[in-house]
């Protein structure tokens, strides 16, 4: 069954329980890094093990981080009177990158999804309700994704901070940059039309 | 420029540098690990540092080995009379998948290739002539790549195994198993044509 070595075997199956490599991938990857010098495996294998161990939610705003605030919660920069609330850290990642946006983020870990037992409780919205009262906040950006969950986790949000007496809004939902209208689908058609503006 | 924190940060640029890996899926995977145990992960970078450390060539056919002499060359069951000339480690493991090689192997470690500045004497083709003076060997069978370079090998291989007055054989080419004849290169068809056996 072993064709490899056992080192080597040991690290293709290590590398095949990550997400999106499979059993070739895996191989293919093991035998790129057996090429390597040892000193950039030695980085590669480090960065992993330093990743996991420095990382810590930042205990305002919850994205990932390698200090108590991460470094947007401690850039004087921005404005804390706005918090974009996202699902994940890679959902911030990637509202970062359009550099548009200068407020403040919640991250939520999750969206509302009780097929999976994944109840508001579970979720840092406790966390950001107190933080609501804590803080200044003029407005809530609820940028969870376009799903039923995300949806359902956004109704939920809204309810809550407008209960807070806090402006609350939603990311638009239409037809996306590029995209051809025949190829996408009725929904966010739907959306598209119902969120039109006037120019 | 920088949406993560550092350690995040150079996590996924150490990841990106692996093969066919992309900025993307860097991310997916840099969250992935940052979600794992702790225990997990450690599993995963001592995997890399293991192998890296452990691996050598095997003594006799050049194989990746944690130990002097490979699993194969180590067997007693496998038949040494027989030797397949193989390109790479994982052109030797893809036999050995098909569990119908008994013999043992000699890993050439790349093919012939001028254009890259590959000469014959980069390869392990001195040894594979020093362990036929040594060894009683009957065949040798040639299954470098069916590219130019490894039918370059191949020719070179032949060459020198005929005056040392050992059977040379090269493995078929022609249209692979479950192959539909109309999508297969005019090359190929004309080797299958070649290379047809009586029924």
């Amino acid at each position: 069954m072993n064709y490899y070595s056992e080192s080597i075997q040991t690290l293709i199956e290590e590398l095949s329980g990550l997400p999106n490599i499979g059993p070739k991938s895996a191989q293919r990857l093991a035998f790129h890094i057996l090429n390597l010098p040892e000193k950039r495996v030695e980085h590669l294998a480090n960065s992993i093990l330093n990743a996991r161990k420095k990382i810590c939610f930042c205990k305002e705003c919850f994205n990932l981080s390698d200090h108590e605030l991460c470094q947007i919660c401690s850039d004087e920069k921005r404005d804390t009177s706005t918090i974009m609330v996202v699902e994940e850290p890679s959902d911030l990642a990637a509202y970062e990158k359009t550099r548009q946006y200068k407020g403040v983020y919640h991250v939520l870990h999750g969206a509302v999804n009780p097929m999976v037992g994944v109840q508001p409780e579970n979720l840092k919205l406790k966390e950001l309700m107190q933080r609501l009262q804590r803080e200044d906040v003029s407005e809530v950006i609820v940028a969870t994704n376009s799903t039923v969950e995300g949806e359902a986790t956004a109704l939920w949000i809204s309810k809550f901070v407008k209960q807070a007496g806090i402006k609350v809004t939603r990311i638009a939902s239409g037809v996306p940059v590029g995209g051809a209208l025949e190829f996408i689908d009725e929904m966010t058609l739907f959306r598209a039309l119902e969120g039109r503006t006037e120019l």
